[in-house]
C-alpha cells in the first residue's frame, strides 16, 4: 500500500481561518498551521496534496502554504454539504489511490521520533489496509468526535479491529455500543483527525451522494462504517496528541504543546514564569 | 482637544498578517487582533478609523474588522517607505485634526478600569497637547523601539516633558542621552505603540517627504523630535502593558495576558496546569 497522496479538509464554515493562523513550530520557526500540516504530510511520504477549501479562500491559502504552494492543489467545496461531501470533493485528485486524510482544524504533536502521520502511514503499509488514528478521549468530549468500538488485534498494543462507529455519540450510546476493554473508565476511542483510507471510501461516498435518501449534511462516518463491513479496517492509537485549534484557547494550547516538545521548551517555560510573576506583581497591593 | 479620529498602521512587511490573527479577548469572545485594536479605539471615543495597509490586503482586513467594517477606511501604502511615510498616508483622513495612532503589531492589556487608549486620550484632553505613551523598558529591548529622554512634569507621576528622542538607540547612546531619573537601572522610556498626535505631525511629515534630502525609509521619530521643538509634547506611562505580537511567541504571550486579566483567568490557569502535568507524565519513565 503506497501512500503518496494526501487530502487536507479546510472548508468548514467555522474553520476557514484556522489553517491561516501563525504559530512557532517545534524547531522555533514561525509557520502557519497549514504549513505545519503540509510538512507533517511531506515527512510521512506524501508527495501530492489537495486542500479542500471554501469558495474564495484560495489566495489566502496559497500564501499560507508558503514554500509548498506548488505541491498543493486547491479544490473548492462549493456548498457546505458536510464533511463526507468535502472529502468526496477530492475524488478526482485521489483518482483510485489510497490517501492520507487530515482535518485542517487540528495540529498533531508527536511524542516519538516519527511524526503522527508517519506513524499512521507505517501501520497502514505494514497492515495493508485502511487505518484511522484514534485517541482515548474522555466522555465529556464525545460531542466533538466520531467514536469507534472495536477489539484489540491479538498481541498488538493500541491496534484495534473497527467493529462499530457513531458520529458524536451521546454518553448513553457510547456506554451501550462503544466500550473498548482496557481503556480508563469513561474513556472512548475517538478519531484523532488523521486517517489512511482506501479508494473504496471515495466510491462509498460517491454512492451515498448519488442516493437522494442519504441525509445532508453528509458526515464521513457512514462511509467508514460501510468500509468496516467490506474491507479490513483498523484503528490505531499513536504516540502523540491532537490539538483542536478551533476550540476556545485551542491555538494557545497547541502553541504551548509545540514549544514544550520542541527546541524552545526552556524559553517558553521561562516566559511563562516571567508572565505569571509579572501578573502577580501587577495585582499585588502597593505601598 | 477632541480626538475622534484614529489611525492604525499595518502595512509593514513583517506585520501584514498579525492583525488578522485570532485570539480570545478578555471577555472570552474570539476576536481578531484587528478587532481588538478597533474596539480599544472605539472605547476611547474614536469614531472614525483609518487602517494603513499593504496593497492587496483590503479584503482580508475587511473580514478581520468583523462588525466594525463600516467604520473603517482602508488606505494602501503603495511603497514600503517607512513608518513615518505610512502615517503620512492617512493625512487626507486626519484632515487637520488631532488623531490617535496605534501600531497594528501590538496589543495592549490595561491594569486599570479604562483601557490603554482611553487613559492616553484622557491625558491628552486634560493637557491639551500631543502625548505619546511610553513604557519603562529594559535596555536589551532598545533595538525594537523609539526611546525618549525627558524630565518629570513637576508633581505628576509618570508624566514627562519630552526633551530628546532616538529611534532604536544603542545602549551607549541611551546611556549618554536618554537617562530619565527615577527609572530602575538599565531601563529607558520606550514608545508603547499608542500616541495622541496633533495635526502639526502630519505637516512635519509632509515637509520631510517633500525634501529629497530626507533619508528613506522615513521613521516617525524625526517628525516627533521636530514636534517637541515646536509644541508642548508629553510622554506618559500608562497602567498597562504592551505585547508585541510580531515577536517570537508574542501572540502566545498576548493571549496569556488577555486571559489572565479577563474572565477566563481561572480557566487558563487550569488548562496550563493540565498541560504541564500531561507533559510531565508523557515524558516520565514508564514501567
Amino acid at each position: 500500500m503506497d501512500i503518496k497522496k494526501a487530502v487536507i479538509t479546510a472548508a468548514g464554515k467555522n474553520q476557514r481561518t484556522l489553517p491561516l493562523q501563525s504559530l512557532v513550530d517545534r524547531d522555533g520557526t514561525p509557520r502557519t498551521a497549514l504549513t505545519i500540516l503540509i510538512e507533517e504530510v511531506l515527512q510521512a511520504g506524501g508527495e501530492n496534496i489537495c486542500v479542500v477549501i471554501s469558495p474564495g479562500d484560495e489566495s489566502a491559502y496559497r500564501a499560507a502554504a508558503g514554500p509548498h504552494t506548488d505541491r498543493v492543489r486547491f479544490i473548492e467545496q462549493k456548498d457546505p454539504l458536510g464533511y463526507g461531501h468535502a472529502v468526496h470533493c477530492a475524488r478526482s485528485f485521489t483518482d483510485g489511490e489510497p490517501f492520507l486524510l487530515l482535518v485542517g482544524d487540528h495540529l498533531y504533536v508527536s511524542r516519538a521520533a516519527e511524526n503522527c502521520a508517519q506513524q499512521l502511514v507505517a501501520i497502514a503499509r505494514a497492515e495493508r489496509c485502511a487505518v484511522s488514528a484514534v485517541q482515548a478521549t474522555h466522555e465529556s468530549n464525545l460531542p466533538f468526535y466520531g467514536t469507534i468500538g472495536g477489539r484489540l488485534v491479538p498481541g498488538r498494543k493500541g491496534l484495534y479491529q473497527v467493529e462499530s462507529m457513531i458520529e458524536k455519540p451521546t454518553p448513553t450510546q457510547a456506554e451501550q455500543e462503544l466500550i473498548v476493554p482496557g481503556l480508563r473508565a469513561g474513556h472512548y476511542l475517538c478519531f484523532f483527525g488523521i486517517h489512511v483510507l482506501s479508494p473504496l471510501v471515495m466510491e462509498l461516498l460517491d454512492r451515498q451522494l448519488k442516493d437522494d435518501h442519504t441525509p445532508r449534511p453528509l458526515s464521513l462516518t457512514p462511509a467508514l462504517r460501510a468500509l468496516a463491513g467490506r474491507e479490513r479496517y483498523l484503528a490505531s492509537e499513536l504516540s502523540g496528541r491532537r490539538y483542536d485549534i478551533g476550540a476556545q484557547y485551542g491555538l494557545w494550547l497547541a502553541q504551548l504543546a509545540l514549544a514544550m516538545s520542541g527546541r524552545d521548551r526552556e524559553e517558553i517555560l521561562a516566559r511563562l514564569t516571567d508572565m505569571l510573576a509579572q501578573h502577580a506583581l501587577d495585582h499585588s497591593p502597593r505601598p
